[in-house]
């Protein structure tokens, strides 16, 4: 049954927000948009001017995403950046999550846009508690051969 | 003078670090290589297995990056991140701060990397503080005609 077709332990495609954002099936605040992906406003409010670049096409993580589509998603996530800059910001913070253990909350590929100034007290680097794993080891677990 | 070839206010690049690495002038810990990219260990200690992926051409941002560099950047980000899974986690952050107002401290593009695992007790999400800007003013201010 395609109501069935789960993706990522998410939901199923139909009910997909960021499906439905592309769609305008849901209201939403596009920014940019091209054949491939778009760049909306977040919902959150978490942070000032917090948009996300999605592809049009229902793509759960960067892992599993062709390299058309994340080609397309990383010129758009470009423009927009670039567009950042002409309307008077100093600089960009992207992030991105793939797989709930990662904090993934939306099962479609997303990356989230933060454009930056000058003392605008916003800090989006995490607060990492330290690495216990020493760099012998973290080498010698992940060194692709 | 080349030595005065300053990018993005910050070193020279016969001095660039990433250049440096790129090229094995200082010792590093690869993880990943081809001809336009790397994937190697940082050294901050932060959090445990955290990676910074770089092309070889030094390129201060992804604002300035020509697309075919930064494909085969996401391409070897993919490869590593599908090398995670298989090493065992389930989940993968990426970061990416363009310019010093968004906190890039080393101004040759890398984007950070951090496997994640359930439970692995990590919090890869800043800590925001809100949204003093409406959806509108956001949207009026960003929105590419």
């Amino acid at each position: 049954m395609k109501n069935s077709n789960k993706i990522n332990g998410g939901f199923p495609v139909e009910q997909c927000p960021f499906c439905l954002i592309n769609s305008n099936e849901i209201p939403n605040k596009k920014i940019y948009e091209d054949n491939y992906s778009c760049v909306f406003l977040d919902k959150s409010k978490d942070v000032n001017y917090h948009m996300l670049a999605v592809p049009e096409k229902h793509i759960s993580t960067i892992l599993n995403c062709d390299s058309k589509t994340l080609n397309h998603l990383m010129n758009a996530i470009q423009i927009v950046s670039k567009h950042c800059v002409e309307c008077g910001f100093s600089g960009i913070n992207l992030l991105n999550t793939s797989g709930e253990d990662a904090g993934q909350s939306v099962p479609h590929l997303h990356i989230h846009l933060i454009p930056r100034k000058k003392n605008d007290n916003i800090d989006a680097w995490p607060n990492f508690d330290g690495s216990s794993v020493s760099t012998e080891e973290a080498y010698n677990l992940l060194k692709i051969n």
